[in-house]
């Protein structure tokens, strides 16, 4: 198997700089199209020989060196109890937002395998499809960003809604957040358990907190989760991703995970200058400058490769998830860029 | 009249930290929607009497140590030939979004008496008016964000149309960029002119941007506008806030603004680090934290004030507009805490 992303997770020698790009089994690509066209989008989440058909495309198309498992950080919280739709217009929407005790007494803990089957079984397709190929990343949302989604019922302009009840309510805050914590740590446990190689665990909007209210409202129920799985015996690399995150990285460091994701703001040898030798580094390049001219593209790379020299390890990475409007060609030139100027002479 | 604004701007010796919030004429106070209710928004922005009429309201409501005129930074765009509508639902939108080499070469620069007098005559109302007050300060937007609103036709989630110019055509780019930024200086210059005591230059959306990009891309045009400033004899004190700055401000720091403005998202003690004594700062409580309990507001308020100790000037402000749903007595509130903490003895 090409290990190369694991061993930089782990921050072991490589012989090239391995790259995958978040959202790679996505709309920029036709061959998702050809897919997604027979499913609603939570159909295909929940059709796990669709899911996998798609999670190994980018392999095959764009020689990526890790596979993500196609799903949505969503699904978890629908067994919650919380109901989900995917609206054209709005993206994600919550019905029934939850902003009471009522509402927050009355979710559940979902039991992975009984209720998220479909994902586990996704997982042990891809492991099988995958053999001597790719690693696979099995992946969550972090508590804070499930979180918002279910209390501003969807995404959100200023989250007026997730803040007002930390300041105002804290303790139905964190009575919430400690449930998603506990719904996440079984969701994650499952899918190493179903083989995932690698957990990644994206904090999407954790960069609209100041720095105090990450510390008391978000980071620790990352590390309650990083501490939870290397306690039950996971012991699969785990990424964490706070994007929008620059100035959250002296807190990111403590939450335990094996290596930090990294949004396109910051320059990577200022975030090593943080975090030092002690996690890996994963990114950082802004999504939308996949449409640079080539000559123009490969500079880019070659910087950002070179700011990461100091780095325990890079796994390079867009900084954001992949736009449906790049050419698939950029992707993959992109990747092969990385590879040709990391691999050592 | 109160100058402890001017004074902090300038680094001055102050016998209390000012205080004003960004928006502090808006949608949260009644007395606001008494008079917007007889105007559409951009009607009351080109009405003198009352735009002047809801400056001065947070003045006598909240007891802010400075006014702000009530305008938008749309509204020189409007008068370069970008016809302007303000969406209830999509906020504000360009009807023929600016990506052709012909729609940048349509563009004209206003003649800010003649096109913008509304906006000169409102400044005149309210020194008049203001006398023996506080200061008022005059904005702008910088050109980046006045361009992504060209650009992308409004707001954006992920500005591709904006960096897909820059990447691609970034001569196109330039020339935009160009023509926003001499619009801008005869802009400023002119309000200057008419009376206003300090500029801010907003540059909303430049958080979107890699520091490489910023570099590039953005800040070289707010240069070029502060220095034209200066260079015409304009000595008011010049604002320039970043939102979502945090590592844009090594750059920042060379736009040769008197005052850097700073969102939430990064504690003043590490943007002091990076400034020194080179500029004063401004901000930076978040905005939903003014829904805190009164004693959590107050040590928010103590802590962001020793946090600011070590900066050649402080003006209190929060991290971003305040938004609709706050009450003014809490409002109030923060305005008079910073006040009353930060007297000397």
């Amino acid at each position: 198997m090409n290990d190369t992303f694991l061993k930089a997770c782990r921050g072991e020698a490589v012989d090239h700089t391995p790259v995958w790009l978040m959202r790679q089994a996505g709309r920029y690509l036709p061959e998702y199209h050809a897919v997604r066209k027979n499913y609603t989008f939570l159909e295909m989440c929940k059709t796990p020989e669709a899911a996998a058909e798609v999670t190994i495309q980018p392999i095959d198309i764009l020689g990526v060196d890790a596979a993500i498992l196609f799903s949505d950080i969503l699904v978890p919280l629908e067994k919650m109890g919380a109901p989900l739709e995917f609206q054209e217009a709005r993206g994600p929407v919550f019905l029934e937002p939850i902003r009471s005790r009522a509402a927050v007494d009355k979710l559940v803990i979902p039991d992975p395998e009984a209720d998220l089957g479909y994902v586990m079984d996704t997982i042990r397709i891809l492991r099988k499809e995958l053999t001597g190929r790719v690693p696979l990343i099995g992946f969550s949302g972090a508590p804070f960003t499930l979180a918002t989604y279910l209390i501003e019922g969807g995404s959100s302009k200023n989250y007026f809604q997730t803040k007002k009840m930390m300041y105002t309510d804290p303790q139905l805050y964190a009575d919430l957040l400690n449930k998603i914590t506990d719904c996440t740590i079984e969701y994650l446990k499952a899918q190493a358990a179903a083989g995932a190689q690698a957990l990644q665990i994206f904090d999407s909007w954790a960069g609209v907190l100041a720095p105090r209210d990450f510390a008391e409202f978000a980071i620790g129920y990352v590390k309650r989760i990083i501490a939870a799985l290397k306690e039950s015996g996971v012991t699969v690399p785990i990424i964490y991703f706070a994007n929008n995150g620059a100035t959250l990285l002296p807190q990111s460091l403590e939450s335990g995970a094996d290596v930090l994701g990294l949004d396109w703001r910051i320059n990577i040898n200022d975030a090593v200058k943080v975090v030092g030798s002690r996690v890996s580094l994963q990114g950082n390049m802004d999504p939308i400058a996949l449409l640079l001219p080539e000559e123009k593209m490969e500079e880019r790379i070659a910087n950002i490769l070179n700011q990461a020299k100091g780095a325990r390890g890079h796994i390079f990475n867009l900084g954001h998830g992949i736009v449906p409007e790049i050419p698939p060609a950029k992707a993959k030139f992109f990747v092969e860029t990385v590879h040709r100027l990391s691999r050592k002479g």
